[in-house]
């Protein structure tokens, strides 16, 4: 993790809900941080990701960490289970804090955090909105918590600590062999491309390290094999399926303008392999 | 209305346009608000609903409202007449400002208003932009007009008090009776689900007090009759209508996996009828 | 240029990519800009122009500007050559500052630049983040590059003055004639509608001059020829092409409810021609 500077003036509050633009649910969401916290920088993480696609949530919430300031709260509101008895929960990690449900979409966080966290139950509903739908708990409950944190408001005052939580997503594995690297897909893009698990630098380094290079590598998703790893997606013809690194310094598997997922058949959590070809 | 806490150092200004995300039009009406009120806090409520749909845009800003902070600034450009002689007009009402197209965009937060109110027809050109454009008033006068509000700017030097806006739509009929609750369709959202202006907390108590409950009810629109309020879209097969509570608090008919709006044929202003099943 | 009011307090970055908002690079690139910025306005002014779209964010940069206050600062990252040899400039003019590609997205701004200006190539390395990937140069080198601006930072800590840009596009079009104006098609909005270089104020007075009028002028595009500027898209008949003066403040060519750039066989570049019909 990054240490940046950070300015408890102005704090940062990073959204990322599946909510989309157009229907006034993340404008709300913003004017009531905005009317408990009114020097908070909203920024938003993504609004339209697939409508309860937490794992891929779970994915852009763990990327971006590290680029955000120290002190920044993320309010994460992708919530299959609002209006049920799932939990909210609050973290406090890597001079961060978290507010979001109960239900995985804190796992790939999860999985990198240390002794110096601290994890509570969201129980005090004096920090919550006086009226609290049962349909709408990103701006109710979520919301009112975020600005209290942008406050600089204590995780004692919001509820109990826990020692973990209930719900953790089976965490993506990558695996660096010694004859093969084992990665998985972990998300899929706008233009429907592969994301994998496998990073750029580790990749690199074990390519080298077993005397080959980014020509002479497979890589297996499905039963599709390619060759060699490209410069960008227009080295091969429309329609070939093509292996680059991609904006988030991931190995990724595209069809070149075409949807990589439906092309090779391929979803979230499928094994992507890198052997000498 | 809800009495929040208020920031006069950083005004919020809340944007409601139908000018999408694409084309840099809301880019540049932002850069006027920060050139003359450099310290606005500005929330985009929506920029992706239906150009020139004013019903749609009517009901969004009336249901934001209440959740945006005291001294909030609403500046809404949907407006079909730009370029013709429609008059822009400010209104300052609920300890907030809101400025409009007079076509009837502010039909359903004037329906609320009580005494404690003031209207003008903006007509002060020394507060406008020094160019105005025949064809992007947005960016040439209702936004320095926003900043200027922002600014703490008095409705005295925007223009003359009128009494009332030239153009009212239709107030959206929401009425419980003895036998029925009548209500219509008031918003399609962007999974074309049919919101109603049936709010659920009095329909809830109206069921109550006629010995019903959410499974022996029938919801009524047009030629479909559906029986009971259900607990989510997914309780009912693919392709079959469902109504629920949504996340504006109304009862909301959907199809599960469809468009409602074409697969049952509805649209705004239709009726939809809740009775004992 | 207009002259704005303008606050060193809160410098304004606008934003213009091709990111799309799904997949969390924009959020990304205002988290590390905030990290060094922590008081910076984040402004978007597009982040879904068509991928590798060079000429239309060199429209879209270039149209923008003079809304935006003196010093704000212009991240530009439509850069279809991250991870090639391709430079990273700075440009001081009309009192803003521009991070950009040297890949001709600069071109229509630079056009306007007089003596007043500074141009430096991006090499102090000291400025970037600590890890550069090869993919993500918006949030490793563009964004500490923009939030340095937003600092104060002067040019010459980013690198050596520099004549002028590398890369330059061919200026877009617009002559006015004895017989004729001379345009071209320079973007194609959202809709599909072709926006040209003909400005509306100098058109209206080269119409005037030659006692013609809006309704006797004959407007060629391709094999298609209008006859007079319409007052809307709805003038015309449903698949019709129409004329019209739009946000830009442009003469547009539309096809009522249909894509004009299909229906009309037109691209960016095309001509487009007025004359007495």
């Amino acid at each position: 993790m990054m240490e940046n500077q950070t300015s408890s003036s102005f704090p940062v509050v990073a959204l990322l809900t599946d909510f989309g633009l157009r229907d006034g649910f993340v404008g709300a969401m913003k004017g009531v941080i905005l009317s408990h916290a009114p020097t908070a920088k909203i920024v938003d993480i993504s609004h339209v990701i697939e409508p309860f696609d937490v794992a891929s949530a779970a994915f852009l919430l763990d990327w971006s960490v590290p680029y955000f300031p120290v002190g920044t709260v993320f309010q994460v509101v992708v919530d299959p289970g609002v209006g049920t008895q799932r939990d909210i929960l609050v973290l406090e990690a890597f001079k961060r804090r978290f507010v979001f449900p109960d239900n995985g979409v804190i796992s790939q966080v999860w999985s990198r955090v240390g002794e110096n966290k601290q994890l509570v139950r969201a129980t005090n509903r004096s920090l919550w909105l006086d009226a609290v739908s049962s349909t709408f708990h990103g701006r109710d409950i979520f919301a009112p918590l975020a600005a209290f944190l942008a406050n600089g408001g204590d995780l004692d005052e919001i509820g109990p600590t826990i020692q973990q939580p209930g719900v953790l997503l089976p965490q993506p594995r990558c695996e660096f062999g010694d004859s093969h690297v084992q990665g998985e897909i972990v998300y899929i893009d706008r233009f429907c491309n592969l994301v994998t698990t496998i990073e750029r630098g580790p990749l690199l380094t074990w390519i080298e390290e077993h005397n080959l290079n980014h020509r002479n590598v497979a890589i297996h998703v499905g039963s599709t094999k390619l060759r060699g790893i490209a410069g960008g997606y227009g080295d091969v013809a429309q329609g070939s399926p093509v292996a680059v690194f991609d904006g988030y310094d991931r190995l990724e598997i595209a069809v070149n303008q075409e949807r990589a997922d439906r092309s090779l058949g391929a979803r979230i959590g499928d094994r992507v392999t890198v052997r000498a070809s």
